[in-house]
């Protein structure tokens, strides 16, 4: 393949992409079309990049601070790739989560992390109504601290799934869907199946499913979200869904059948989630420090989900969708029936069809990380693209 | 603001640096004062080379070695701020204590973690008697690991925090002042008030208020240490505050009356610490591994400090201070009254006046650290100054 | 010492090392004598780079992910060592085990730590027949990657230390030996000693012991493994070593006579291992989670252990040696008599007399590593290394 960062740099200077400077990304629907187009458009000219061998580094030092309330391996691999492929290095803070429980102590350790903070990378999607609001106070600290001289830059923040949005992996997610389906012009009318699974774990974040549902209503296609009753998602995140559905010329319905939603569909995703009120009840849990309710809850929560072992993708299901041959997708580690576990969210066989598919999907978030920052550090991106691809064009490895 | 790096490199040559090559920074009374006037320009330099978007990468490729013996975001995140800033990769050494009690291990650690090391950071504070010690056998493994010709490079050492002395933290407390006040000129006479402060914790370390007395006292400043009786610090710190002040033509006395230190102050530094025998007392406690006789100390200790919760620093206090606006100063975190604990060193209202101010005391560590590095390893700090921001002028960010 | 990397050049051209490109560094005895002396050459060259303050990084960005399931603060600072020299940032991944307990996630977790992988070193010999095993999964998985289009780049596996061999400890240890004697061409008929000794603790790997006879043996040498009864290591790492021993014109000898072993030897190799049987049987007891069982093995194998006290390298036993003379090498940390322990593997006396040496010996390693990376990730590496020393030549440090 030969370098032709012309076809990104033309595409890009046709969006608006002003308002992304110097801000965040917390929500895929707090962004303008041409903002997530843009994410996509650089997402690809970097990884083009890389094929050819030609350097992104856009910083020649800096932090991108990661902030993780939760374990993760793959996300934490593709903010590191995403910082390290621009020239950032990764700093991880591990404070307790008592040292950062209240307002004063937020806006202090934002500070006080930020000093050469380029970047900062949060992950908190435990608690129902807490991950998002923090990353909003953590942006705010930052923000005054810029203006008021403490800080000499603003970190942009990447939220990395909060308890209401996923957007570095709903946006993997669709552009691995825009470049199966052949561009973003081919997906209007493509019907989306996010669908509940059954899974042997409790309490999965809903932030996949909400994510999904925020953002495929975007491109005019037909999003079908699927669970069983008491299953519900964020009433919040149903709204967004129906308003961007309407304006986007798509369609967004929600059932409570996995057949109907599987009918004719593009695209699967069937995935375990727990129930939005459960996770509310956790978190007041969590709260009370009330173990034994816990323990309680998640008895309760476990003998729900085993009430739906036949909301899982089996091979039969598969037939029943567009030509047979819908594109399975996951945000991985799924559930694999007699894999992981005896009864899951997927048959062995329809996994493993999939399985290069898979891999192929996760390989999109390094490059959505590293456009989200690209698009937040750069004013003048596509000069910068040139930059990079033309008079300072250095090879990334010799 | 333009880029002007003259206004620096023009007080650097007129002050004698050469013993700072190839050596470390573990104690300020150890140091000429051109050399902590040094440090302090070369932090400015440093700063305006990054508010002016100059690259200040002295490194290609190095380690920067973090030892941490103690817990610490703050510290951590300006050690690798300013690691990064000048181009080192921070390896953090998570040494189990007793892997590295004796001094045969001590040499031999010190050896195998430097053989690509520029820079190794240590923090040591938690026993008396140890970590300053402790510093002074790695560098003497070092030293005899470079004449040996096992280390091609010798790393130099930067004290993090040790028992005795708090060095990154009271230069950067200092710089803080030095530009508060306009300038190292005008502090002569300066009214500094170091004040013992109750906190509902116990155990703090030392090497706070035997820094700032250590340091403060080399400018001609009027230094008073404030703390009730059994809060006594080192006495070879207080030593080292008498003949400092002597020396620098300022003052340094002692006193058990916090209204005393405030009266007529032109800055307030109230924080709570531990006894000095008290600490030595829990380290034999935990060489014996006594757990009993620790608890047993920690009650007591912490019956002891409730006596004095009257010493804490309210708008009363601050009223009686130098015009009723003296500058609060604190490293951070702060115990603060109604906020972070139900009494403690701070009244809110103090705090919060004073809140941008104490963010931007915080943000002159990393440039302190960096200027540390800076002195240690280049032999002519001020042709490498003119070189990052002449002939090789580099852009931290595209 | 002037920069003259011609001298490098000039051997590395004459060695036939095309298949390194894109390959793994699993077991020495799989590389041929041509690909060893690679590393050796390298080795040597990237040091003289380093000591003429030329920089080595050929990767301008990438990640060196570290995946250790056994801790080591030794092997993890010199892989970071080598990885930052050429320009590659550590990512550490720090799986549970039992995440990546089954063939299908091993193959999973290796795609999705790969997508900006240039390398991944792996550290894992807690049991026997699992380490080397897993090095291969993952290299199946990552070349799979590649070759299903998931992965741009194949990242190079170097082994860290498995349950077979530990590479980068033997290859270091011989490239002290070959600089010890001055030259790979001097070694023909030295003696080595690679022979069991006491020490308290127990479980320590074979990895060393089989590693040093099936590299040792390739060099013509006259290597004698000497351990007691029950002491046996892998029947495959013996047949290795005898084969080689015959095609190298070399010798391998067993005894289970430190003394003998000892005898006129030119290096001497003392050092703790398990028996390769007890080894087995734990790996066993830790799959059936048999907590008593393993406490009984273990006090089994401390009581069998100090029955053999008497192994261990005294004064006496080294005059027995070349001239009283021979190399005492050691990987480190040793088990000092009356330092580190009551008895153990070696007299103070003799590994104070040493310790220089032993220092130097462990100084190889991150050159070892760095060498193998270099070889594995440039296609033709000598024109590269011309490239570092000639039209790019950077320094290292300002």
């Amino acid at each position: 393949m030969e370098l032709n960062i012309y076809k990104y740099i033309n595409k890009l200077i046709k969006l608006d992409t002003k308002n992304m400077y110097e801000n965040d990304f917390l929500l895929t629907w707090e962004k303008t079309k041409d903002e997530l187009l843009a994410v996509f458009t650089v997402a690809d000219a970097l990884r083009h990049l890389r094929e050819n061998n030609v350097s992104a580094r856009i910083f020649d030092s800096g932090l991108a601070v990661s902030l993780f309330r939760d374990n993760s391996t793959r996300t934490r691999f593709s903010f590191a790739s995403a910082a390290n492929f621009l020239g950032l290095t990764v700093q991880d803070l591990d404070e307790e989560k008592s040292q950062i429980a209240h307002g004063e102590t937020v806006r202090e350790t934002a500070n006080m992390i930020s000093f050469m903070a380029d970047v900062i990378g949060i992950r908190d999607d435990m608690y129902i109504g807490k991950g998002n609001a923090y990353m909003r106070q953590v942006a705010q600290a930052v923000e005054q601290g810029k203006s008021d001289g403490v800080l000499e830059q603003r970190p942009a923040l990447v939220n990395l799934q909060c308890d209401i949005d996923h957007p570095t992996q709903s946006m993997a997610d669709m552009l691995h869907i825009i470049h199966h389906f052949g561009g973003v012009q081919n997906l209007k009318g493509k019907k989306i199946a996010m669908s509940w699974a059954y899974s042997p774990s409790y309490g999965k974040p809903l932030s996949v499913p909400q994510g999904v549902i925020g953002l495929m209503t975007r491109f005019g296609m037909d999003v079908c979200l699927a669970h069983p009753k008491g299953y519900e998602v964020m009433s919040e995140t149903l709204s967004v869904a129906g308003q961007n559905a309407q304006k986007s010329g798509g369609n967004f319905t929600v059932t409570s059948d996995m057949q109907e939603a599987f009918a004719s569909a593009d695209i699967v995703y069937p995935k375990s989630w727990a129930p939005y009120e459960a996770m509310e009840k956790r978190t007041k849990l969590y709260e009370d420090n009330d173990e034994k309710g816990i323990k309680a809850l998640e008895k309760e929560l476990l003998e729900h989900n085993a009430k739906y072992k036949e909301w899982t993708c089996t091979e039969e299901l598969m037939k029943t969708t567009k030509g047979g041959e819908a594109l399975y997708m996951h945000c991985l580690p799924a559930d694999i029936t007699g894999v992981s576990c005896k009864e899951g969210e997927v048959e062995a066989s329809v996994f493993d069809r999939y399985r290069e598919l898979l891999y192929k999907e996760a390989g999109f978030k390094p490059y959505i990380i590293a456009a989200m920052i690209f698009l937040a550090k750069t004013q003048n991106p596509d000069t910068v693209l040139h930059k990079l691809a033309g008079d300072r064009k250095m090879p990334r490895t010799l």
